[in-house]
């Protein structure tokens, strides 16, 4: 394992501070926890609070701030955070208004912050949640029941997240959650697996000339291995099996999300994204937002999702479109 | 070599159309060339302009925006751009006050660079330049005389891009630009090399449990190679180098970037920082303003570098932190 860390244990204590104090003026740690918060006055609005194992930085601790997420709970990498983590988020997030959290559909997850919401609720807290699902690739896979959550949640965070600075109520963005996360879906792709610090060596192997389709953030098994093929091959396969699994007819908008999963560099991102955008335009896809990096990773995964979010309501591209101050978006 | 990508003589002409289509509202691409430009209505204004051999990605075509580049010329894969690329470059960002360039300095680049400026002076148009020399790891490089431009080049960019925003002159900006170069300093390291898709194999290897202190982002080679160690002696290592490089005293004031090279995780960078924090207020170093993240790249190099900036002049503070419109800043 070659890895720039002090020990395996540390790793997520050590990065959150150093989160911190490379955006200590958009965000801070609540004392001894890992919990990321946003610095800023409450101002009686729904809190957004997600979060779930580390190792997919930026996620979630990175979109934290302005117009995004009120708090992340940042969990031992590649593991749910607790029930009393969560808990203090809700807590630190409540300002009045109820708190809503984005769950990604990891069994651990779910459990976890069903179990804080009764808690936080038993504290006289209102909250409310969503399960993210957006993977496509498999279902019922290791740590899941039904499809796992995956790069999409980011585009959770930022619309919800523009739904409370707006003022909604809980109810309103619960309604909204639930109509959005129907309409946005992921696949991806792996050519290595991740190394998670405190097992040493990766999760799974491929071959030198290997590479996986629909790998899971955590290293989950995908559908099928392969020699390694040209991009435009890679595109093909997961633009057509995304645009299958959607219920979509001439004239629907759609927003793109390409994301890197760790060591993937921009360059075989930006290849890859023409090689996306020359087959939407053969299909007569009509893109309205676009956005790539590295947003959902798995530790140093190399590949890369691919994720389309249909535009049912030209509010959600609003939503998309409007400045936000986090370490990340 | 296990990359994205179709042909590897395609790389870069596919990268760049991969990034157009990605930020079409910012930037768009000179017919048949590897130039990208701002997309903005010309105002009179000082036009900036960078560049270099791809590979570097977000770098240079990513800080084209508002308020940062008027266009970046991106040469083969590690490879200076033409003087004719370079020429196309600077007429397209002639606005009628002259052009700026920002060179990292290479001696292919330097050499093409000049000659791209006499070509345009002969033209009629006002050319200056800097040379960004800010690796403080090593003098005369494989492909140097002096000392290498690396990632505080970005840096140069904010703070030249400000001044060009508001109006400054090409001599003003030249003025600007030789004051603020020797205050940026850059220092880095490797855990491996970086494979160019056209060679097909690593520029150098390191051993599984070797790293290489002061490599170029090219792979040239470093200064001393060890065994890794944990982060917080690689810091140590990095900032009293850098610290030792500047003459500062007690209530000097620096901008810091923690730039990472291609496919280190963001944990890794994060908990890196953290180190770095530690060791830059045990020396009572004030640091008022901070960045992290891949700018400066070095393909799929894992490693990363520290820049340390004196802010010489509170007004270079604020043109750090003014908002720019790019892909990548």
């Amino acid at each position: 394992m070659k890895k720039i860390i002090n020990q395996p244990k540390d790793v997520v204590n050590e990065m959150l501070d150093g989160i911190v104090y490379m955006h200590d003026h958009l965000v801070e740690r609540l004392d001894g926890l890992e919990v990321i918060v946003r610095k800023a006055d409450k101002k009686g609005k729904v809190g957004l609070i997600s979060g779930g194992g580390s190792g997919h930085e930026p996620s979630h601790a990175g979109f934290v701030g302005q117009g995004m997420l009120s708090a992340a709970v940042c969990g031992a990498v590649f593991t749910s955070p607790t029930p009393d983590q969560i808990l203090e988020a809700i807590k630190a997030s409540d300002e009045g208004a109820g708190v809503f959290m984005v769950i990604k559909n990891y069994s651990g997850d779910v459990m976890n912050f069903e179990m804080a919401q009764e808690l936080a609720e038993m504290e006289g807290i209102d909250v409310a949640s969503v399960v993210v699902d957006d993977d496509i690739a498999v279902e019922n896979s290791l740590y899941t029941q039904g499809q796992r959550g995956v790069a999409g949640t980011i585009l959770v965070h930022k619309i919800l997240g523009y739904a409370a600075e707006a003022g909604q109520s809980l109810d309103e963005i619960k309604s909204l959650a639930d109509n959005l996360v129907p309409h946005i879906k992921t696949i991806g792709l792996a050519l290595s697996g991740a190394t998670v610090p405190e097992v040493g060596k990766p999760g799974f192997v491929l071959a030198e000339d290997e590479f996986e389709y629909g790998v899971g953030i955590h290293g989950e098994p995908g559908y099928r291995k392969e020699k390694l093929q040209p991009s435009l091959e890679l595109a093909k396969e997961l633009t057509t099996k995304l645009l299958d699994a959607f219920d979509s007819k001439a004239g629907d908008k759609f927003a793109l999300l390409i994301n890197g999963l760790g060591s993937t560099p921009l360059m075989e991102e930006y290849i890859f994204a023409n090689d996306v955008a020359n087959l939407l335009k053969e299909k007569g896809v009509e893109v309205v937002f676009k956005k790539i990096g590295d947003y959902m990773t798995s530790l140093d995964m190399a590949g890369l999702s691919l994720t389309l979010m249909k535009v049912a309501d030209d509010a959600w591209l609003d939503a998309l479109e409007a400045p936000v101050v986090t370490p990340a978006w």
